[in-house]
């Protein structure tokens, strides 16, 4: 007999595993048409549902659903901790879909044995990264497992946002044509994860990216920018950010490496551990899909924002082999990009 | 210097503890209208957040949201598992609103090296137990924690529910005079996870009584009952959820012991544990608080569902000491019902 298959780490990497399990099992058993959209966030149409009046000027109101669970490790790291992580990761789901975030939910997991201290710690972060997005927790939930059955604190938050009328923003938007932009310098988060988890020094201070970008986003919105995309860089970075923009919206993609914005200390350390920058986490840096009209007033809305500054064009959506990533080397040559198979920074959020 | 303070299983387990960590920690952190409520579900108003006009008649359309983490141990038990306790969970927290179940999230952290052919088990019963609620799992997630820093699967879900205009159901409206209804007999749930989890026989089968309860708690509102309050009976049992509601409805309730239903294998399970089946936990009970006019017609409407056959009425609300729940013994005499201070059963969903 063989050996039974079991859950591997690279199953929760954002990776080629994750998909797999996403296409294989909770896909086909949850089956229902905002599932199958694989977009960060259910968008739901509730005005029939409450029984209401169309708005005036048309354009059926909606909301963005979302939800995450985050097992980082260690709970506090250079630029934040898993409370901050738990707000901004769900805020920023619901941003991509174009929302407006306004309610949360938190769901802990604690360890027994875990210092009040602690998670008083983490819940004073909740709070102030709550704030700065301007939205409420208003409901939780608490539960205790025993020592050795748990790692600390596990926090999983959901969250509801508003969708403007008439905005539609995913993947199937995107068209041969659109330019690429990335809202900031990438890779911050999972080097700062590592740094620390690892006990390394690098040269320069990497703390994490982890922000809320709601505003950011809704900023590129009232610009005026035609987006047809967003979708933030958790796992797996950049480069899968990308390969399931692709995929989902049969898309063919070009980056030029050259124009992606990677900080000094972050490319020193990925030098050093063998990791290719564009495929580690970030936890407050997206991509938009804009029209190429659009490009310019959307750059220039993301840089005149405090978390945008760094923004930068990073390629164009071309129109051979659709469902592809192909990237255009520093060094000349061009490469197709992959899905990781495997798990590179296990627990980065 | 002292020990500093630490999180134990009783923070998990519904009762005192899990109070003041409420009180302490949570509540003025994430200070707002809905949270201080301390429903099973924020209840929000949607209306102006989406700029839509009232709806003709009157009453301002409702969401109801609420989130839930399971971490019952063993995975399996009789009667259940842990996704059929992550669907009727959230559906019961909501339908405990008033709400009209509707949407879910699924957040999975799963330990490394669980088996996939388990996990399929669990989202084939979560998919199976979201058809019978008549929700749909639009929107999820999946972490992975390495071997030894979970157990087995934790799972976290959310939910969205459409609370009828005009309905408010809340501890606050319980009055003097309310009549107590219990929708069925009480402990199932808890003693079937024990048994399983001790390998203890108790004589009879006890099977958890997890189910989801919206459509029992519909056919209530349905049959024009007053309806003041539910609240479903999990961690803590029928004693906690009537303790809660004196406390946060300032009601002065008063239960008959011997009018409680319980089956006779849990009774006789609990004899031989030294538990009070009052405070042993249920996953497909609830009570309800329904004006003493109306205690007739929602207590018939109970009975004709198939969820409520062992319907009952066990008590009225008082007048005198408001705040406490006290119990007239079969063996005669009253006591006031407390909060456990310990854990119970820990880990019972």
């Amino acid at each position: 007999m063989s050996e039974p298959e079991k859950i591997q780490l690279a199953h929760g990497g954002g990776g080629r595993r994750t998909r797999a399990l996403l296409d294989r099992l909770f896909l086909p058993a949850f089956e229902n048409p905002a599932l199958a959209r694989r977009h960060d966030s259910a968008v739901l149409s509730i005005v029939q549902e409450l029984s209401l009046p169309q708005a005036p000027g048309g354009g059926s109101a909606r909301i963005a659903f979302t939800t995450d669970s985050f097992v980082v490790s260690p709970l506090f790291f250079p630029g934040g901790d898993i409370g901050r992580l738990a707000i901004c990761g769900t805020v920023n789901d619901l941003a991509m879909a174009g929302a407006e975030p306004r309610w949360l939910s938190a769901g802990f997991i604690l360890e027994e044995g875990l210092e009040v201290a602690l998670l008083e710690r983490i819940v004073s972060s909740m709070r102030a990264a709550a704030r700065e997005a301007g939205v409420e927790v208003v409901t939780g939930d608490t539960k205790v497992v025993d020592r050795g059955k748990g790692d600390g604190a596990f926090i999983a938050t959901s969250g509801i946002g508003i969708v403007p009328g008439g905005l539609d923003i995913s993947p199937a938007r995107v068209r041969p044509g659109d330019a690429i932009l990335v809202s900031g310098d990438v890779g911050r988060h999972g080097i700062a994860i590592l740094s620390v988890r690892e006990g390394l020094i690098f040269e320069g201070d990497v703390t994490s990216d982890v922000a809320p970008l709601a505003s950011l986003a809704s900023a590129v919105l009232a610009s005026g920018a035609e987006v047809h995309c967003f979708r933030d860089l958790t796992r797996g970075g950049l480069a899968t950010a990308l390969i399931e923009i692709a995929l989902d919206g049969r898309a063919a993609i070009e980056v030029e490496e050259r124009d992606v914005p990677v900080n000094g200390a972050v490319s020193g350390a990925c030098e050093i551990l063998g990791l290719d920058p564009l495929y580690v986490a970030c936890e407050g840096r997206f991509v938009a899909f804009v029209s190429e009209e659009s490009a310019g007033r959307a750059l220039a809305a993301m840089r005149a924002h405090p978390l945008g500054q760094g923004a930068a064009r990073i390629g164009s959506v071309g129109s051979d082999r659709p469902g592809t990533v192909r990237l255009h080397a520093r060094s000349g040559g061009s490469r197709p990009l992959d899905l990781l198979s495997g798990e590179q920074l296990p627990r980065i959020c």
